[in-house]
């Protein structure tokens, strides 16, 4: 066993996502090799992260308190994305979790807003809805909808939490629907992925790749 | 090292695909430790295959010589495919292996016809345009081109051998593009794959994917 | 659905240990692509491989009937390693599998004789003592330790399967020690294999790595 | 891009072995999604760790300075193993990281001393020797060698860099081997590791379990 101080820090980090026991202890022994300063200034990030850091209330992706949407003043509720006016309302686009949003700004393709789940559907947890806040989705969408034109893609990854989560969601907003003539639920297109190969593809993946061959 | 009837097999084993010296001997003294009547059986197999099987002068796809196809006369030069009057003559579906005609087929989306290139354009190897009988591929695109409408669909890989195969071909056919108006050149579409998540997605996937979206 | 001699082919290659349909498949495919001539001597080797192949009526090793212990002649039984007078037949090694055999002459470490398991001991199946030549083993043990000094080395795998077969031949050959006082089982010694890290190392390998340091 | 105080720490997380940007960045949002407790006491750990934890100025181990050997004291300068009369001082083992002494002590079959070197010997890294304490080394081997019998084990791992390093410190410590006749050098055994199948170990590996069998 290793001495307290350093046992209890191995048990703080191995609940961070992907690391177990024995990477976390690996951590701790690498900030004992390391300057003090590394640890000084890791730890102090650690702390000050939920004070710099916000949630936007409309689409629940974070951003910087002190940063051009946060200016440093505690009423901003808005993130920069939801606030700048370049960017098309009436495109709303899902992501389970906001490395999938920075990984489709990074396209640099999509202009339009998001709506950040926070988590994927899991058919056992009676959480879920709030937790993702599909309420307010949902309102998001009612107000919007009554504008006019609103497209909600759904950009949930192509795994079966995913799909589950895409199918629940056009489940719960079908009223939207049924309501709304202008308003279209849309899912992120199939096909081959970069470094696919088509011995080892599955039959849904074929047959959308033909169909959206281009 | 082994005796050397076992070593000699091994030997001949180890040339199929994705066999390492150690899996071949693995065989071999599977074979031994198995009934004489699969040893039997495997071997004859392998020693008919070339006469039972047949290569398609039109797709380049085998046919069994003694199947409905082929109706056991040596005369018969066309696959099943080729001479199945239901499928479109005017969609050739361009395939790397054998292997992805099957996966294609088994979709039962497409009922157009094939040309199957045995291999990818390797820019160092030369003999790669005779081999993939891409001469034979033009000629018989440049006749049926003729008769009207004609949509080849490139349906190599994702991957860079796929591509770089693909952009061969659309140079190599597009003096046949410039003469036919009705024909017509595409690519099977990208976006996700059953089993991707969007945080490990590239951005040409991402990409295809709101862009196919449906 | 591949053409029937294509599929037969297949079929009868995925019975070989570690190939799935689909590898069974790709080699098919491979043999098609090739020159006639090595499905000929591949199908020929398979064929004859039970003829050209004796097993070792001692050790249950296979060897060439027509090499230097073979000499061509049906009435030789046992292999060029029993029969070698520098073989030092009061060392017997149990293994598993002749590949492991193959193995440890590469080492040019030793000079004593072997037992071919052909197998782990399973204790659900009933027919592995028999299958594995147990009572063979026993025999030849009983004769060779009235002669004075015998030492039987387990040298199954440090695995579950190998750790259950060397126990199980330990309690059946107990009779065996309990009647020749020069009759020793010993098992291969457990420490650090080329390439392991102390930090991922089990408890049991650590404790015998210290044990045989020297 | 993420937004400054989430990329900042992911900065930060990125520098922890293994770590790379992407679960850097899933660590923060992690934190972002959990309590504010959670990020507190991380932080709290990480800040303090540097002066809850000593470093032991025998063996380089590092131990708890609130702990029983620390007793709070900012004079103790040694360990809790290095303070145990029960450990056998004339046994030093060299490990790599103190990770390894961790799993060597989960055995309990060890009652020496160790040397922790902090890494290995990298040849074209000169700073090497000072970083892991060679010349420390020397000179507690050269006191503890004058009293009589003293044990040098070499406990690095089974890979190029631990074996670099054994040799290493091999010949460094020669000189000590040439003047004390009490002082040897040992090395770590060989032998098949749990899980090894003799199928796939090299033939250092299989020597050495032949060698060490009992």
């Amino acid at each position: 066993m290793a001495s307290r101080p350093i046992q209890r820090l191995a048990d703080a980090f191995s609940k961070l996502p992907g690391v177990g026991p024995r990477q976390a202890l690996r951590f701790v022994f690498f900030l004992l090799r390391e300057e003090r300063t590394y640890a000084a200034e890791l730890g102090d990030a650690v702390r000050k992260l939920h004070d710099e850091v916000k949630r936007c209330t409309q689409c629940y992706k974070t951003f910087d308190v002190n940063g051009p949407a946060g200016s440093g003043t505690a009423a901003v509720a808005f993130c920069e994305i939801c606030r700048d006016s370049r960017r098309k309302q009436h495109y709303v686009l899902v992501v389970e979790k906001e490395v999938d949003l920075q990984n489709i700004e990074g396209t640099g393709r999509y202009d339009g807003t998001y709506h950040v789940l926070g988590g994927t559907v899991n058919p056992l947890d009676s959480s879920a809805p709030s937790r993702l806040h599909v309420r307010e989705l949902f309102s998001r969408l009612e107000r919007r909808a009554a504008d006019g034109r609103l497209e909600l893609i759904l950009g949930t990854s192509a795994t079966t939490e995913g799909d589950t989560t895409a199918l629940y969601l056009e489940r719960t907003l079908s009223p939207l629907k049924a309501r709304f003539e202008g308003f279209t639920i849309s899912r992120l297109g199939r096909g081959l992925t970069t470094g696919t190969e088509l011995e080892y593809s599955d039959e849904a993946t074929i047959s959308s790749a033909l169909e959206n061959r281009k």
